[in-house]
């Protein structure tokens, strides 16, 4: 299968490139490497060494005796679109080419903006140009299971069948998500049903869980084909953040009272679902939604988690909750529906501590990068709009 | 109070200025005219003759002693709309400076991305502005009942209690619309809700039905204070291009089987709501969501009302239903609740045929403007990315 990866050059986009290759699909991406700026605007650096894409690229050739084809390109441009459809002719499109930031999309309007134009627009000229040069191509999006928040109710995959007063509808489950990124996910999988409707476009929206993980068994052992790993507070993720300052003897620090319940799913597992999903196109016409994620935990466990893990690798942490720079729910429900990828034969491969332990190996071996960036462990980025570090919370340390 | 109004110069907005001045209102207003340039693209102009706004401001100081300030401005630059904040200092922010138009949104992809980036930057100019500059100001954005689309089940005024697997909750209302514009309206709903809930931000957001009228009291006898009337295939609505059609002769040409249900609302009566949602805001926080409209009618029961008041007016006129260049249901149930406006006190003042006998009498004395551009009456833009002209239906003239 040919397919096509828009972010190829980011955590989830380089992991992707290397494990399709590896079934023996025909790989090529386009990037603008906009995620390497971003992640410097927050004044870090993954965690992982990362090449530029060109050594990349070579090193995949030479370790692992495969290829990928790569456009350095501004997907927000159509005609930039239209040009690597010609040459290419995907039969699937994968689109990891969004700014994936909560934080990031509400530090001012101006982020705002840009986030949800880069995430509406690059999707829009991914779905016209499928259209208009590759009808027949699937579209697998990626989405997050932030866009459904956190309802009182169980949360089903994309739709649910209601009654209210006495009549009955299917109808898309409401989405509430908490910030102007996730709405820029919401936008994004609203235009797309829409297009299933109205075009026939094939299209799956993946509402991925919290990934987590430095890395895929096709990375081996050559340190170029190693994907990023970033801590700051904005790229960096739950456990890759906790992991980050476990390493360097940070403490970990859930926010608020850290009961905030999320699902999560090591790097692996991402991989092996959205080939899956991939191997197993929607049909045409049809918007299909996976809720993507294995385990449900809340971030208090999660960092009981770590801690656990860590110390049996000899190292000493410390769980210290910090003032919450979100505006979001700390106590509340979380029920998920998760069947769909298992219908498709999706097996889970590593339970979170399975792959923390992996992951804090790795991370050791980069220890002076990260104490390097030490002071963007703490967040400054606040959802009321103002922007100074959030506080340790007093009498808030759970087995400190 | 001081009202800023975003797109002064439109349908909607030349007549709100008038009628807000004319109740003691300050009003200040800013436009950027697309909305002449997009019917001039259209190949089409204004029913009514609409003069520069220069003349426009004239007109309402030498008729009615009334004053408006106004600036031409690009409303998706923030620093254009923090300029215009610190000047005026708003009480309250309509926002109907947005590109209204499906069929325009559909063109391509140019259209789809302009008519989302355009609304959705424009509303977040307006929110960023209120949260940073006058945090008290309350914003009233105009939104579409299109935003729902036509569920199966009755329509809320924007949230509903569910049970769902035996738990309850309050959500958002599941939105379906049916074009990029409608899209954008849901994305502009979904900005401005997450707002109130994290900034405290105080929102009314307008589910309005479709509008139709040349005229509110409020214009008395001055031409140049008539607003704009358009009957082109994108920027005109049902009743309005159906009485366009009936003043030039030219059959009326419902889609397709012509029993999709809508909404409507003159224009005076949509003037009264939104000066009723103004005059009694949101609180802080609050993001509340009104469905505006009076009467619901199928397609085929408006051309046979505009043909039952056209035959008394002299004028003789045909119903020839066309094939329908949208995708939409076109049987459906259709049930919106509409109670909210009438608890501040709302009341209808014109029927639907009351209100089109004033605007064929109006239109009559523009038959050459519209005779002009006879050809707009017929659609071509297609939901499916193709543009010719849509055909008649043979076998289905209703009382042809």
């Amino acid at each position: 299968m040919r397919v096509f990866i828009a972010g190829m050059d980011g955590y989830l986009g380089w992991s992707l490139a290397q494990y399709l290759a590896a079934r023996g699909h025909q790989v090529a991406g386009a990037d603008l490497f906009l995620r390497r700026q971003w992640v410097e605007e927050m004044g870090s650096c993954s965690a992982t060494p990362i090449v530029p894409m060109k050594e990349r690229l070579a090193a995949l050739k030479e370790s692992r005796g495969l290829e990928a084809k790569f456009w350095e390109a501004d997907l927000r441009d159509y005609s930039v679109v239209e040009r690597i459809f010609k040459e290419f002719h995907p039969d699937a499109v994968v689109h990891l080419g969004e700014c994936p930031s909560a934080p990031y999309s509400m530090v001012d309007v101006h982020h705002a903006t840009f986030v949800q134009v880069n995430n509406v627009v690059s999707t829009f000229n991914l779905m016209f140009a499928i259209r208009d040069l590759q009808p027949e191509a699937h579209l697998l999006k990626l989405g997050t299971m932030g866009e459904y928040g956190t309802p009182n109710v169980d949360i089903p995959e994309g739709f649910f069948e209601i009654e209210y007063r006495g009549r009955r509808d299917r109808m898309p489950f409401p989405r509430q998500p908490g910030s102007f990124y996730h709405l820029s996910k919401v936008h994004g999988s609203n235009n797309i049903m829409f297009a299933c409707k109205v075009w026939k476009l094939r299209a799956t929206d993946v509402m991925q869980g919290v990934v987590f993980g430095t890395r895929i068994d096709e990375m081996g052992s050559d340190e170029r084909l190693l994907t990023r790993l970033d801590f700051d507070e904005s790229f960096g993720t739950a456990i890759n953040r906790f992991c980050c300052q476990a390493v360097i003897g940070h403490p970990l620090t859930p926010f608020g009272r850290g009961h905030q319940k999320r699902g999560f799913l090591p790097l692996r597992d991402s991989m092996q679902c959205l080939t899956l999903a991939l191997e197993n196109p929607a049909q045409p016409g049809e918007y299909r939604v996976f809720n993507q994620f294995e385990e449900v935990y809340d971030l208090t466990e999660l960092a009981e988690k770590v801690r656990r893990v860590a110390e049996q690798l000899g190292l000493k942490v410390e769980i210290h909750n910090l003032e919450n720079p979100r505006k979001e729910m700390e106590e509340h429900y979380y029920k998920p529906d998760h069947q769909n990828l298992r219908d498709l034969g999706y097996k889970p491969t590593h339970d979170v501590e399975a792959e923390m332990k992996i992951m804090l190996a790795d991370l050791m071996k980069y220890r002076d990068r990260i104490e390097g960036k030490r002071e963007v462990l703490i967040p400054k980025i606040r959802w009321d709009g103002t922007s100074h570090k959030v506080e340790y919370l007093s009498g808030q340390a759970v087995g400190a």
